[in-house]
């Protein structure tokens, strides 16, 4: 064996408002040993995405919070290190949720073997994994883009909202993302092929949006909440649908904000617009999962969809990284790279 | 030619907040005359509904507000007086959009022709109506009860509440109706078979909801917002459908109301539990009517449908029993008799 260290990322205290680096904590140890029926698995890439704030609290949301001292939920594409499992070998490559760690012992239940010839595995993680799929399913299931229709998608240059925009154009719709900054508006619309991209930094947002929507909107990809929500709202047309994924804007909330009440106006919105807002997470759509990769998989190999990665190195630098992304830091699907990949030597 | 002369309600002012009866005028008048292609009908029911509200407003909402000295709009039984078109005879009853008047010319557009021998005529105001049409459309196509669920409904002995909540009984799901007075309560329980109902006027109305609803809330039928809809939602399950069919806690609002705002935790909410939130008006669903017509008609004549009509006598009583409903006094479906029903002599 080598005598290689354990190192893991736990909560170290629930946060107030936006987290601090200190609620966090880098924690090494031995290096676990696969038991019977165990694998053990080398991470190398470690995904971050927005839900994990949710994750942090105590309160009830769609899954259960990460106890005090626990290791961070995450998903991340590892290499096999040594298998006591049929199905495993050394040195394959896996995606699966295994959290904020170095290494991590799995009985193989979620693992999801990857083909390192098929795509880059780091794709696992971002547009052909978990956020590609929430694009995926929640545009075509809940969003039903038509041909000539416009599509919003909010925090449009990251992992989610990359692909939606994409899908979008390849279902012939005129895509208008929404990012902050002008480097990335600009990679939106130059690299990605979006209509128009609308910096929400920028001090007449409303009205800028506005103008790239001349024909309102018919999908808005929700992944953000706050001031964009509210400048679109007011865009929507009649049986506009509206999947809601995600509300960065709102992870941090403490208390309950400030009036005036906008619930009662938005309710009547929906009602004399007919509007459908309908929340979903990707594992509401697990169903869908073959599709999803054949479909998807197909328009990435015909280089009909793209997609921009930011890697971060070294495990340290995930909570710096983490609370970059809930600040809009990131720019793309952002990824911690734990150690080499070994695919790419 | 009679010596009668013609009556209408016309909207007189745009009511601020709460309309008052000076709002509406009545106007007397010469009768009118078909001319070709016309026919003069007589009106004996007038349905009077909460939407009417809205079109009392200059602001958009999903139909063109009615103009100052305008007749009110509404949806009426008529008998035909005289007629210049080959499909309808005196003596005909018919259904049309004819508004708040004693007579009205029409050129047969619009106009339904009822058999007075299958169903009492008032029905095509009420439950073989508009609002059964809504309760029906809005029920099953956007709420999708399933047996076993909970079904709340809001305004549960009004129109469209009554034939909601005994739609979703026949489907095999616990109903729960949500009304003012202990009298409606009553009614519910007793006469239409909701598993229970929960009077929102008391001062626990938020517990008595939730220990009336022991599972949580699969399908909450949308007609009161305000006060109503923050009871239910922290009772909504996940995968809870909200079909928003009216508002009427609101529509006398004047300005923006006082924080704090909801809107963001409802969000969050929408997300966590995966809601879907669909505003809807009838003639969405025009398509289903034949359907409608077919299947809550034949309940009603198999008994497993009631309903419970409100009458008050005369045209010039419509403004205040329609300022009374905005305020919940009536009880069941609203009609203004306006002439003798010449099926019931």
């Amino acid at each position: 064996m080598s005598t290689e260290r354990h190192h893991s990322i736990v909560l170290a205290a629930r946060p107030e408002g936006e987290p601090k680096e200190s609620d966090l904590r880098l924690v090494t140890g031995e290096m676990p040993v696969p038991g019977p029926g165990e694998v053990l698995l080398r991470t190398i890439y470690l995904s971050l995405d927005p839900y994990m704030r949710g994750r942090m609290n105590a309160g009830r949301s769609y899954a259960k919070p990460v106890e005090i001292g626990a290791v961070m939920e995450a998903g991340a594409v590892s290499a096999v290190v040594q298998s006591n499992l049929a199905a495993f070998a050394p040195g394959d490559i896996v995606e699966g949720r295994t959290g904020w760690q170095s290494h991590a012992i799995s009985n193989g239940r979620g693992l999801r073997k990857l083909d390192p010839g098929a795509a880059p595995i780091s794709t696992a993680l971002g547009v052909l994994g978990m956020p590609g799929m929430t694009a995926y399913a929640g545009l075509l299931t809940i969003g039903q883009p038509k041909e000539g229709e416009t599509v919003a998608v909010a925090a449009a240059s990251g992992a989610v909202g990359q692909v939606v925009g994409q899908i979008a154009k390849l279902k012939g719709c005129r895509v208008v993302g929404i990012a902050g900054g002008a480097r990335k508006c600009a990679y939106l619309g130059d690299e990605l092929g979006f209509d128009a991209a609308v910096d929400h930094r920028q001090p007449d947002f409303a009205a800028a949006l506005a103008s790239a929507c001349p024909a309102g909107i018919d999908v808005y990809f929700e992944n953000v909440g706050g001031a964009v929500f509210a400048a679109v709202l007011p865009l929507l047309n009649d049986f506009a649908r509206v999947p809601v994924c995600g509300l960065i804007a709102h992870y941090n909330a403490s208390g309950v904000p400030e009036g005036p009440d906008r619930l009662p106006g938005m309710m009547r919105i929906v009602l004399s617009k007919r509007l459908t807002l309908r929340g979903f997470i990707v594992s509401d759509f697990a169903a869908q999962q073959g599709d999803f990769l054949r479909e998807v998989g197909g328009w990435l190999r015909d280089g009909r969809i793209k997609y921009r990665e930011d890697f971060v190195d070294g495990l340290e630098q995930a909570p710096r990284a983490f609370l970059g992304l809930l600040r809009g830091e990131n720019f793309g699907k952002l990824i911690v790279r734990v150690s080499p990949d070994p695919t790419r030597i």
